[in-house]
């Protein structure tokens, strides 16, 4: 028999049941607190058409995506691949639904998406994604941008962390409209990616790079001012209006921003967000409202969620103009990181309530009948048909459930029995 | 603009979100049965290697299986696949993680799979199964035949439909010492394809087909004999007896069988299983108890959840003895079944309960207040910000949720509002 590898391949995950049940967990209060909010469940395909995938996308994107090889029975369909975000079925979804939606739109997706990328530690080629959006058709309040940050604060609340979650938040607008009151339209996408990179490398490097765009000292410290804003919306806007920037870009930008974050104050949140400008969102497709959520005791584990505000959801595949505001959990990725900084460690318990053991044959007809009480009563129950010793039977109890209830003759004869429970 | 295909692709479902929330319950249904009987939730990705895969499989399979094309950061890994069961990757899991698992070990998969097939009306290409297992290390009792089909058979007891379910059982062992018996051994597989067939096409067909193989008028009454054996245990085995076989694999199927019909009758489920020699589940792995679920008053739908035990699950992989016993609810294929005979349709509602409506801006402080003190209460609520007369907002309301509430000057100043619900 040749030895085949059987070890899950690289960049995908693969539990023991018990902390499989961990995981399941962090999704299930995921997926409570987004349908609480009012965003209602979809699901596209994994696999699309390529052309479809690939509209909008390039660079990266068209070298990650995996295509699919026909087979003998699909060889004449349209080329497919495995879908690499849930952006851009969203669209699609969007689009061929049209008619039977009502918006402004509100949707989760939560599900697995896959990039063919360089395998790295934590770093995964096949994903959950666990997506929300508002899409609008002509026009999406901003009440919507808060809406979607308050529901991704509150997953995050639901997980019960023991260090707490921070979302910084900006909006395109501000540097938008900054580059263009200080001259720098021109160089717009290398600036975006610095600042978006700034906290990733040196302050000398960052210097360095300016310089290489060409700005001059003036530039630069108009710049490394604006990057430095964070904190609470009013210090915020006192160091924005320091800037003194006259621009209609910034002006909107900065109302938009103010908006948004008064509204989640207004929430009750005012304590679990930060104005922040480094925050860009690379080179993505937002247009408005940017955020990006971080663990503050944590910095080193980088953005755990993200999101923000487009204005040209579906450009590609209709000229019906939709717009959207998301955001979206890494879950593979969150799950690695608060596993390795044991921010989960108190909850992993095996996750069966009770085995119950017949000591024979004979009592095997009320150890069913108390198994499915126990199921009645809303509880997991696992009859144990084994062939072994009882201390055996015990030990394998002990191993995969949380209580034992031992059905021998007394037992079985007074329809009574004891719970052990294993510590 | 190039215009293009937003369709979702052939053999792959895409619902609205009101259709997939009444999809959603009958997974979660299925998950929470599957949970209630001790079984632990495992995944395995999606993707895996195509010698891991192919292992064992030969014929259609490889004909179907999805290859990925690697990319540019994947050109030195493996050969790779989308995963076409559960069944392959559960040996592989078993195989790689034997030392860290408790055997016997109760697992299920819910979870989407892919066969490049042709697209035909209800048959799909991405597909959900929901499995469980029961997995042993050399040694399984029966119980846990009777224990995978009672868990099903409860399963369907939770969707509450307007028709009953059957689990009609057979033993492997049956037909296979019969034909030995009969001196038909050396063309079991053609005979166990044809009995395999023998609902879907004519009783001459049947005839014609067994002549082809060679059986006398005398092999072939007591093969159609066989055939008709169907009903509850006590009945079913009279129809037995008086077949007059002596074999020792016909004897120790007939014993395999009873105990599991026994233990079923046991659970209360004598009603709702039927013993009938006609299932034989394909030419697949099975070994001893093979059971199929139907609709009796819906026969033409077929097989909608099927299983049974497999002495050698991952001998592909190992040298290490395993058996199991399993069974698999085809989601896909059963919501459309379902759906198509309106056994569903009391179910859809809307996903979401209440939609706050603030008449003005000034009052949206205190619905954001009313909207997550009901999202306290467990109830999904989604506050409206839409710039539109008050009729269009109500008429948005009455397409997304149950209810809405209007959040006007004197309710924001009393604190106190009223329910309007749609019918």
């Amino acid at each position: 028999m040749k030895k085949l590898n059987t070890a899950p391949l690289s960049g995908t995950q693969e539990l023991l049941p018990r902390t499989q049940a961990v995981f399941d967990a962090l999704k299930e209060k995921i997926s409570a607190t987004y349908r609480r909010y009012g965003y209602l469940h979809i699901e596209t395909p994994a696999i699309d058409r390529l052309e479809v995938l690939l509209a909008k996308a390039g660079g990266d994107t068209e070298k990650q995506i995996y295509k699919l090889v026909k087979t003998a029975e699909t060889s004449t369909d349209a080329d497919q691949a495995l879908r690499f975000d849930h952006t851009v079925p969203l669209a699609r979804y969007i689009v061929e639904h049209e008619n039977h939606l009502a918006f402004p739109l509100k949707v989760y997706q939560i599900d697995r998406n896959w990039r063919g990328e360089r395998a790295q530690k934590g770093r995964f080629r096949e994903f959950y994604q666990c997506d929300v959006d508002v899409i609008g058709r002509k026009g999406l309040s901003l009440g919507y941008d808060a809406d979607v940050i308050a529901t991704l604060l509150d997953a995050f609340a639901q997980f019960e962390l023991d260090t707490p979650v921070l979302a910084r938040i900006s909006n395109r607008k501000l540097l938008a409209g900054l580059l263009e009151a200080l001259g720098l339209a021109r160089q717009a996408k290398a600036i975006y990616s610095i600042v978006d990179h700034a906290e990733k490398i040196t302050p000398d490097e960052v210097r360095l790079a300016l310089e290489e765009q060409g700005l001059d000292q003036a530039q630069q410290v108009k710049l490394q001012q604006f990057m430095a804003i964070q904190g609470p919306l009013e210090a915020a806007t006192r160091q924005l209006q320091a800037l003194e920037i006259e621009n209609p870009i910034f002006t909107t930008g900065v109302e938009e921003l103010t908006e948004v974050m008064q509204r989640l104050a207004q929430m009750g949140l005012a304590g679990k967000i930060s104005m922040d400008l480094k925050i860009v969102r690379g080179l993505d497709y937002y247009t408005g409202t940017v955020f990006e959520f971080c663990l503050p005791e944590y910095r080193q584990v980088g953005s755990v969620c993200g999101g923000g505000r487009y204005d040209q959801l579906a450009s590609h595949f209709t000229e019906q103009h939709f717009e959207g505001v998301g955001g979206s959990i890494g879950l593979n990725r969150l799950f690695y990181v608060l596993s390795e900084h044991n921010l989960l460690k108190s909850q992993e318990t095996s996750p069966l309530d009770f085995t119950v053991i017949p000591i024979s044959e004979a009592e095997t007809a009320y150890a069913l009948e108390v198994a499915q009480e126990l199921r009645t009563q809303g509880h997991s129950a696992a009859l144990v048909y084994l062939d072994k010793r009882l201390g055996e039977r015990l030990a394998y109890a002990a191993k995969i459930s949380q209580n034992a209830i031992v059905i021998g003759e007394n037992e079985a004869k007074n329809r009574a029995y004891e719970i052990k429970h294993f510590a």
